[in-house]
């Protein structure tokens, strides 16, 4: 295995998830493996909690820093690496992120469920990632494109001809529209220029389409874009036609 | 039902995560029907191949328009809702979208694969919505979180001693932290505010530590927040100590 992944969480079954598609074929071909661990496993509650009521009072319930600090510990016999817990504290995900941590060899992700987590179990995080500003149910469905993201990063999984340089966001940019068979669906042609064999013109037509589709959606990005000499020139024509 | 949604996508088996957790629940008590819809089951290709190569050359796989419009219109007499795609191109995805989403009665979502859907599809789609600045195998790993965090905010979804309201983002603020028993944990003691069963100090130091935290980990909320006056002083008094 080039790549050991392991997962915490109350919820070893929503990961079925990486079973499929690009992260499946990986597992499969022994790039990767993803384990998914049972905190409840770890609890020493007799009745097998993992929860309780906050102190100080307020709706939800707490995940007991116990169970979740004895299990970061015991697959630290086997993981060696950084313990990722996936929560609001955090830095938002990206793709410079996923990049990063697609070079680890080891990595551990926490997954909080119910209210959060106590307190004193973030002394045994080394990091906290945040998939976004929104209100998941548990750090379960955040988890599920993180790694995803990061896994297809990590080479060999993806095939050849699944080429992810000219994928969006990948050089700052929303990708150009994309088309394929049949030439006219529905009354809809494909752009002529698609069809010209010159894959200069082509080259040209799809970045001037990334940088107008990227201005027009994301001004956000298109500010943080290093723009070249031939973009500026591509603006400047597209805006005189 | 209260409310219906539909996924559109070419891997079915990857919402089994549905089943499971706050949203397993809702779905048990029929508050929420989550459906998925197999885009492959629409093909008129006689191999059932749904993706082919992008015209004017380049890596990867492009969906064709047909199966998935020929989806959409079935699925249509079923469904009256939106037709939400995951795609780089749309909103970054957030509390305010979630909270909206939640009050319609009816949603479709569309999952992409490989390198994008092919442009004229698009033409069928109402909205689209990016989970954030990161590339995903396809829409099936953006879609679970997103449809968690809107399913979450559906009337009686929640239990009511699950209340959302005071919880992260929901205000603007991340929330506070959290600790439940034991009172000591590896040499770590709760907060002794938390102990004392005054009401109005707990809420408080909570509203203090909320302010700190996101002042810290996340100045861009922080800038954006509305502070009452008390927040005000709060952080005065914190400040001088």
């Amino acid at each position: 295995m080039d790549v050991r992944i392991d997962i915490l969480t109350l919820f070893p079954e929503m990961f079925d998830v990486f079973d499929y598609s690009i992260i499946g074929r990986a597992r499969e071909k022994k790039i990767l493996d993803v384990n998914t661990v049972d905190i409840r496993e770890y609890t020493e509650d007799k009745h097998r909690k993992v929860d309780d009521y906050p102190y100080g009072g307020g709706a939800g319930m707490v995940m007991a820093a116990q169970p979740i600090v004895d299990c970061i510990r015991d697959i630290k016999k086997l993981n060696n690496g950084k313990v990722i817990f996936l929560g609001p504290r955090g830095k938002t995900f990206n793709q410079d992120m996923a990049k990063e941590l697609s070079k680890e060899k080891e990595l551990i992700f926490l997954c909080g469920h119910y209210e959060g987590i106590d307190e004193r179990a973030r002394k045994y995080i080394d990091m906290e990632i945040s998939l976004g500003d929104f209100v998941v149910t548990g750090g379960e469905s955040a988890c599920i494109p993180i790694i995803d993201a990061i896994c297809r990063m990590i080479p060999g999984v993806l095939k050849s001809d699944e080429s992810y340089m000219e994928e969006s966001f990948y050089n700052g940019l929303i990708e150009y529209p994309q088309y394929t068979r049949p030439e006219c669906f529905e009354g809809y042609d494909v752009p002529e220029v698609l069809l010209s064999g010159h894959h200069e013109n082509i080259r040209k037509w799809r970045r001037i389409q990334s940088l107008i589709i990227t201005r027009k959606n994301r001004p956000d990005l298109f500010r943080k874009a290093e723009l070249t000499e031939e973009d500026k020139k591509l603006l400047k024509k597209y805006r005189n036609r």
